[in-house]
């Protein structure tokens, strides 16, 4: 399972019972927060998330509307006696904040909190069944996106014929990277047989906020699912420029020459209480198009 | 009009759809908001608070679940361009908190946001219609209650009287206070004639968080309206102490030994679904005592 479940697609304000910006990315049994916006760990029980599984947390940027949820969802976990570490990637000012809020409550987490400020362009975090980097975006402040993807061997295990072949378990990374196996007899099992091949690995973009920006295109270059912010229709293209945001028109056409599957759209200005215009006005230009709507869980396909 | 609506009346953790601790006093056309748990921003749009009205904000101590909704709610102001000043009394740390989070988003709030450290017992701020106090409460940290009350002149004036008797409006605090008045034509107008006895002036008291403190009597005594913690239910008296927190039967002795016309229970812990209890073992010390639900709005009677 690799997808995305969206607990917050406002901006700035929160309105119309939407709430501002927070994901889940979850990818088998690890769970990634993306930006953790008032209210979020509210949103969090509503929709029933797993906390025990949010390992990771990525803060884009520090807007409000993107963080002040965050150290209320830090100290819950404590209150709940959590024990295991929590990776938190963000800008490096966001140490000083949390600290200083624990210190005035007298606080210490129950858990690891590990803080990694992220200081450029690249790889944040390396695991053996996902990679996370960061990319600038262009915001009033310093901002970054995020790509999580998976990392895949080329060949899956055929479980019935490894049992068959009498395979041992060591082996059978060498078998999905394509090797044949050599049993005690000498006799060579051609790897095609034990194995299948794998499906691709996938990736998910998330461009945080941001202005247009046409040197996004190649750093999420044919992600699979990429979230794109609209704060604006396209008949306010000046007033999105001027507060380094981005319209319906502009997010599509970043993933039209990305080349992506699927966009996501968010960040929804709160002067709009309908929002199906986004979604007509995207389509134009790209029509794999979806509002990131709350509650919402997109599979990464 | 003078009441306390109730925004939030959990602990630390939000559940059962109960939120972290807030509310509003209403008092004429003032409207003063006590605590700022995470979310209140939200319950405030929820009951259609009128947050212009909204001028003072207390915030009794720096435990998260009385503030971690100020920062959010303080930048949606001025989001929305109010240009209002609000007046924040709260501990001193709570200055540097705030300055820090505008500083990271290159933030100027578009309204004077003007910050009253509170050091000691006793008035906070006197206005022509109310005087607003705040006494020590004995919590892990420094922690502060507040009281508010009305200012009254002893008359109050009868509209169509005065009138009929063209007495000018200039004169009218004078005959609030029980003067005769002395038209032009050097005739007494008797004071009664013109005026009637005005209601008694009356008070809030919103006691925080707080262990068992028999020294709150004092400070709080007569209080037409008390607002006093009751995290845990009696059985749990031994774990109150501990964390410096009250239980109903403490609670309710609290209001009976202050002579309150009212007691309202609230900050109740997220180990209890159900708060019917809540109501039954206070009442049994004192029959006066009503649970702090979220949404209703109490008159202070």
């Amino acid at each position: 399972m690799f997808g995305v479940t969206i607990l917050g697609n406002n901006s700035a304000l929160p309105a119309f019972d939407r709430h501002p910006t927070a994901q889940i990315v979850t990818l088998n049994e690890q769970l990634f927060l993306i930006d953790c916006g008032e209210g979020t760990q509210m949103q969090i029980a509503k929709y029933r998330i797993r906390t025990g599984k949010i390992n990771y947390i990525l803060i884009s940027h520090l807007h409000g509307d993107h963080y002040f949820g965050l150290i209320g969802f830090l100290t819950s976990m404590s209150l709940l006696n959590r024990e295991k570490p929590i990776h938190l990637f963000a800008p490096k000012a966001l140490e000083a904040i949390i600290q200083l809020q624990l210190n005035v409550a007298n606080t210490n987490l129950s858990y690891p909190l590990i803080f990694h400020p992220i200081e450029q362009e690249g790889v944040l975090f390396q695991h053996h069944q996902f990679t996370i980097e960061a990319f600038a975006t262009k915001h009033r402040i310093e901002c970054w996106g995020f790509k999580i993807y998976e990392k895949k061997l080329p060949r899956k295990i055929n479980k019935e014929k490894v049992l068959e072949f009498e395979i041992p378990m060591a082996y059978y990374e060498e078998l999905q990277k394509g090797k044949d196996y050599i049993n005690k007899f000498g006799i060579t099992i051609k790897n095609e047989i034990v194995t299948i091949a794998n499906t691709p690995a996938k990736s998910y973009a998330f461009c945080a906020d941001t202005i247009y920006d046409e040197t996004l295109v190649e750093k999420i270059k044919a992600v699979n699912v990429l979230y794109h912010e609209a704060t604006y229709l396209n008949a306010d293209t000046d007033k999105a420029a001027q507060r380094f945001h981005s319209t319906t028109i502009q997010a599509a056409s970043i993933a039209k020459q990305a080349e992506v599957k699927l966009l996501l759209l968010g960040h929804f200005s709160s002067k709009y209480e309908n929002l199906d215009e986004f979604l007509v006005e995207a389509s134009s230009i790209f029509p794999k198009t979806a509002l990131a709507l709350e509650g919402i869980t997109f599979k990464i396909i």
